[in-house]
């Protein structure tokens, strides 16, 4: 199933003689070991050489190596130098911190810093809800990681969960021009992240915790919500969950069923499971089964874990008891936030007819889209190279544009489901069909309608409290 | 002593009947009341009324409501609204986090964020220090401070301390394309404040501790220093003593003393006191005065925090005892970091002949300048509307330019000597005189000869070595 992809672009730097033919060698050379090439640029000429630069989209570093070697098989050629362009990308990171005001003279600094500063300063000093007018923190928000579950990868360290930390940061500010800040922190202790991020708040006008493992994310999540007086997202749960919902908001639509009458197999309980789970169940979903490694969760069993016994207690109505495979048979809707390939075409073939499967384990889904797509009416994955990507950067900037905006302490269930609702909305009525349930990570008008939705959500719960 | 300056800034929003002189009215109003206009702008014409702003720089609220009443005053006038433009300027914030990447299409979000970036992650996994090159941390350091002394505010929180933190961040990336982030901490806990730096050390390449009280603040800095594999810089301290040597340096060429024959005072021994007498020592200063509010620290006496006692141990060889007042008599340099008016021109006339005065207490001086300025050669301060301001912009953009630079872990002193060399040597020899000792904190060269200065030194350093 892997492809030649941009996130493994390489351009290598070729010496060839100079001959008519010699750039079509060169790409068909490339091409014959599987490179993807984008592009190709003759950088210098000299009577009897010239210098090449080959782009090209490659599967892997065993991949690249493949194709280089087959470029200097080439008579008279040499690689000089193979350059990986998502390295190249990150060289000094991916974030800069400007100055959004004007420093071009003494003026300017008499009031960006001393002496003027002072006065701003003391305003805050008398009234700290000031801050949120005169400082970063009314559009500043935190990307909080310990670096214990980043990506498909696992237990990485803050410092190898930083790129990824800077990307959603570029992401945010990308998407919905709020300002996200990379906070990895080096320990991987609940009470002292609790701490920690507590003590760093007075900056920040909101907080999204981002891969940390499960069940720690539950507890730091929980708490500071109840300290913190800005809003707490836990994009892992609560970003996964709006864009699932999105996508079946839609998949329903194309299939004609509703989500009361369907029955659901989510695959995984971890933080991006139980969120889902507790959603669809806000939504109306009435009959959902969940599977975590032992299968299904059901009422009776004594689990161990707080968050498998609040889903035995909520879910599973039929009392079904079984494997992943046998809760298969006849469901509607398969949601999978689990792990690879646990499932295989019989099982999607033993679904309802006209079924939705959501399978976004990363890089490698639960089932091979392909062949679940010859059963299911409507396939998802989280990969960019299918359609019907299910990508919570649908959810996360427009997201924390709303809470800023309106100013909100809290994040709650109905902001989560009117964002659902926001994203889904994005794809018209003409455009919606089995391979577009959700719209493009690069439509531009997203992040503004789930920002829009969440500040409507806010301004009618205090319509009511009037 | 206190003039209008651009710190107080005011727009007045003026409705005014439309006659010929009018403007010229309002203007003689403002400036009868004391204000020193910047602008004055017609900003709607109409038959018979206009509507005008008047920018000017006021002493401080009460001056600007003084020159709102002068204007109120005139006949027809109405003042509709006063603008104050540091408050305006720091509407929601000075910083923005901006993407140094481009991410304008599929392709580019593929290798800044997933898949892309996941291979970038795992090379940092597997060596660490990878996060040097490819992530930002290579430009990027911390802005740390409890809010617990602000410039001359004193413990005024973390909040109420974050538009200073965001000032100093502005100044690094514009002086020295450092990127800077402000941390501000909820705790005044010198071990809680310890293991957070440490927590959130992965993300920065440096450390900038800023408006620490002492003696809490050295304790912090030592440990830092001693657990952390990034510099740590306390601008408090060792900005202060760059700038302040730097001064010395010129101020001794233009009186022709050298550092080893003369009698130093310093007034203030808490965190820039004590830097600067250990700097000054460096140096080869030999007969240095340090006076705390209960006069000169003397040898013999048992003082309680262990900087005194350090003070004590290598400073004042003549062993003089007695209040701050009487050690200045015959003193040739007059250095003070503690607090306004201790001194009278008395005290300054007791000076040697071609004293130096260095009077950095903001934003009032240890002695008015201009009565210092009757008896002494050189009188230099830390504010902007006299010659010869000493300020640490000077010196920390600079300096972390060079250490980001060098790629070091530990600031040396022999690195804070060049650097305030570096700032002595951007007044040309025909440049030095009485009044300018120090260039301008607009010199677009002082950072970049201060981050060569250090980088020189590391070098050297590590040819030693070989």
């Amino acid at each position: 199933m892997a492809n030649p992809g941009p996130g493994n672009s390489i351009t290598l730097r070729i010496d060839a003689p100079s001959n008519f033919s010699v750039t079509s060698e060169l790409a068909a050379a490339a091409a014959s070991a599987g490179a993807a090439i984008t592009a190709l640029d003759v950088v210098e000429s000299h009577p009897t050489s010239i210098v090449v630069d080959l782009t090209c989209n490659t599967i892997d570093d065993e991949h690249a190596t493949r194709i280089r070697d087959a470029v200097e098989a080439l008579d008279g050629v040499h690689v000089r130098q193979v350059s990986d362009r998502t390295f190249l990308m990150h060289l000094g990171g991916k974030l800069e911190v400007v100055p959004s005001v004007p420093l071009r003279n003494r003026d300017d600094l008499s009031r960006a810093y001393t002496p003027g500063v002072a006065r701003v300063c003391m305003a805050i000093a008398e009234d700290k809800s000031k801050a949120r007018n005169l400082t970063i923190k009314r559009n500043t928000i935190a990307v909080v990681t310990d670096g214990t579950a980043v990506l498909g990868l696992g237990d990485i360290g803050p410092e190898a969960a930083l790129p990824v930390m800077e990307g959603k940061a570029a992401l945010f500010k990308q998407f919905a021009n709020v300002d996200a800040w990379p906070v990895c922190l080096d320990t991987k202790d609940t009470e002292e992240i609790i701490s920690i991020v507590k003590a760093i708040a007075p900056v920040y006008g909101g907080v999204n915790l981002e891969d940390i493992a499960a069940p720690r994310c539950f507890e730091i999540e929980a708490r500071l919500r109840e300290e913190l007086d800005i809003p707490v997202f836990h994009d892992d749960q609560h970003g996964t969950a709006i864009v699932t919902l999105a996508a079946l908001v839609n998949a329903l639509k194309v299939v004609n069923k509703t989500i009361e009458d369907i029955r659901i197999v989510v695959s995984g309980v971890g933080a991006a499971g139980n969120a889902i789970i507790q959603l669809l169940l806000a939504e109306g979903a009435k009959d959902i089964v969940a599977c975590g490694r032992d299968g299904a969760i059901v009422a009776g069993v004594e689990y161990a874990d707080a968050h498998r016994r609040e889903i035995a207690a909520t879910t599973n109505p039929r009392g079904f008891q079984g494997t992943l495979k046998e809760a298969m048979v006849g469901a509607d809707v398969f949601i999978g936030v689990s792990a690879p390939n646990v499932l295989d075409e019989a099982d999607i073939a033993a679904m309802a007819d006209d079924a939705i499967v959501f399978a976004m384990a990363n890089p490698t889904p639960e089932v091979d889209p392909v062949v679940a797509s010859k059963h299911a009416a409507i396939v998802a994955t989280g990969r960019s190279d299918f359609p019907n990507q299910i990508n919570n950067v649908l959810a996360f900037p427009g997201v924390f544009r709303g809470l800023l905006d309106a100013g909100v302490s809290d994040i709650t269930a109905p902001m989560l489901v009117a964002s659902a609702y926001a994203i889904a909305s994005r794809v018209e009525e003409d455009e919606l069909n089995a391979s577009f349930i959700i719209p493009s990570v690069f439509d531009p008008l997203v992040a503004g309608a789930v920002a829009d939705a969440i500040v409507r959500v806010v301004e009618s719960a205090a319509a009511d409290k009037e």
